[in-house]
């Protein structure tokens, strides 16, 4: 089954979309949000735990698995999906994004990117064509191209030469593709450059990916500029493939990034947050650390529907938090995906009932609005 | 409903019994055993998780949970059955246990033990009194009495003395009990003495107690003394009322156990073993870690059928444990969970049909044997 994105209604407010593609591993509505399986696991959750909750796709970070237990093992053992347990579609990012992460650990060179393991310090090269690779032998549904997530700030110069190479790397991506039933996606670049979004996005959309991603937000540029850039950068993207805004991000970003036109997020907020004890609820973010918890006997979040919210109250989950419990991870966990979860569904719902503005004006009253209908 | 003890079946070829006893929160089949919930949470399991895998009833620390959220908080909100979310039996200990391991920061006196928290050093006093309205307080279907659990070695001098404490404290926790609807169970003590041990019978099954433990085993004195010692004291225990081999164990000591008469059971061993990446299977315990595994795509038991036999590959396992995932400890402590679940039912059936003494032979022949049956 080669990819295929479909776009099914648009707003009538915004430009955003409902759509839905198909991959090899089923299909996925739109706008989807993705939790992040950065080990071959999304933390602290059970592939059976996501599918209940009707998760449709997960991220999977190429640079931890290809460093552990490595590319090797898990095609030997049959691709990614098999050995996660995982049967729906994996999206795989392209290990860049981590690579330049490592700062000294890493250098650019004019075939790739060279750098040392976080965890062994063994050097390796990364190189676009090896990163196709790398997913084809995972057996990612979708791939990403090997860019470089321009830091915040840089000046104008480092941005062009680092867009340029991006768009380099992209080109060689697609010559050294093999499997066609695996989606490529380019990455949109630029920095906070405006220009230079639109010249990368030219070239971008003029080559042969299934998908574009805009890249290099959420990097500690402000609010104000994500959205400037990101709407900005989702305008010069085709309307006939999906549009993923890579790492963002917060509930009011991913309702605001909907309305621009993207179709697809990933991020490690609410399962991350969740192990630090903060739960996101229709009334706002709970920190359920806050002494006031202590024998509070109400559900985290009385909306809610989840299995967390309708057999334990704050007072239980605050105690197994306090106690270092694993029960506290997993039920904060299954509690934020399911409110990510939600939110998507309620977004795709307004879409399709032209009334995804409302959203703007209070999203918290949107949320329990929703979930009491 | 009061508590209510049914023996079933006897073997044809040992002590070992088949019954039944009912709560307020439902029945336990016997010979049971009792996962240990330390901090209001069988570690890395929810409440669904241990349903689903046919756990009837769970063991609580009391002092763990007195010292943190406190009996105040569990009791206001319901009762521990309510907290932890889990609606089928619990049975409590006195926290004697964890109170007399503290060595230097507790102190006896005739009233009871004084005691200095583990985790902010405040200063606490059990009584016998107060540990039976703790549990009362708590909602426990069975309670424990306040007891020592003599250390091993003892001198005979040191056992004796301690044992007559743990009489007298007996006698003041069933004058203490003001609800009937929760079981109390008495505990026979007198370290590796068998006259010891049968002093402390004699009196203790003399009281009006709902069922009896053997206390003090499991404790460093070798598996030939706890074999003897075990044998010895099973066979001072009345009939007609449960017998509860404290803290014991491994499989093969639940084998030898049953057989010797008693009926209940806990151990931390499948839930620490788990976290630790080790794995009861029938073909004996398995180390996850070994490098072996790597790309081992098997199962880690061929002859299981729980959700992570079911799904996952001995290499996924190893992959989760040596990244350090939360899965890892979820489905290695759900795996040996069941293999727990596996050999209770096993045992139950082989006394139903009078052939216990197989299992003495090859436990992990016979493993294999009735779950392929």
């Amino acid at each position: 089954m080669a990819f295929n994105f479909t776009v099914i209604k648009k707003d009538a407010s915004s430009a955003a979309r409902l759509g839905r593609f198909v991959t090899a591993h089923g299909e996925v509505e739109t706008p989807a949000f993705m939790p992040v399986g950065t080990q071959g696991s999304v933390k602290a959750m059970s592939p059976r735990d996501l599918e209940e909750i009707g998760c449709q796709i997960v991220l999977a970070n190429t640079y931890h698995v290809y460093l552990r237990p490595g590319v090797e093992v898990i095609r030997e053992l049959g691709g990614l999906h098999r050995f996660m347990g995982w049967k729906r579609p994996i999206l795989t990012d392209s290990g860049g994004y981590q690579v330049f992460s490592l700062g000294a650990l890493r250098k650019i060179t004019g075939e790739g990117v060279q750098f040392q393991s976080h965890l062994d310090g063994s050097s390796h090269l990364l190189t676009p064509e090896k990163v196709v690779r790398i997913q084809e032998d995972l057996g990612s549904d979708i791939a990403m191209v090997l860019d470089e997530c321009i830091p915040h700030p840089s000046s104008r110069e480092y941005a062009r030469a680092s867009t340029l190479r991006t768009i380099r790397w992209a080109e060689r991506s697609l010559q050294a593709r093999r499997k066609s039933e695996m989606a490529l996606f380019g990455i949109i670049q630029g920095g906070m450059y405006e220009d230079l979004r639109l010249e990368c996005a030219r070239e971008m959309t003029g080559l042969p990916f299934d998908g574009f991603a805009a890249g290099g937000l959420g990097v500690g540029e402000g609010q104000a500029a994500l959205r400037a850039i990101g709407e900005f950068t989702a305008g010069l993207l085709p309307e006939d493939r999906p549009r993923y805004l890579m790492g963002v991000g917060r509930p009011e970003d991913l309702i605001f990034a909907v309305r621009a036109g993207y179709d697809l997020f990933d991020c490690v907020l609410p399962t991350r947050n969740a192990r630090n004890g903060t739960l996101f609820t229709a009334a706002g973010k709970m920190n359920i650390r806050r002494a006031e918890y202590t024998n509070d006997p109400r559900p985290a979040d009385e909306s809610c529907d989840c299995y967390c919210c309708r057999n334990f109250s704050r007072a239980y989950l605050r105690h197994l938090h306090q106690a270092g419990e694993i029960l506290a991870a997993y039920l904060l966990t299954l509690h934020n995906l399911v409110f990510y979860q939600r939110l998507m569904e309620n977004l795709r719902r307004a879409i399709r009932e032209d009334r995804t503005e409302f959203w703007l004006q209070d999203r918290n009253l949107m949320l329990q609005h929703s979930e009491s209908e």
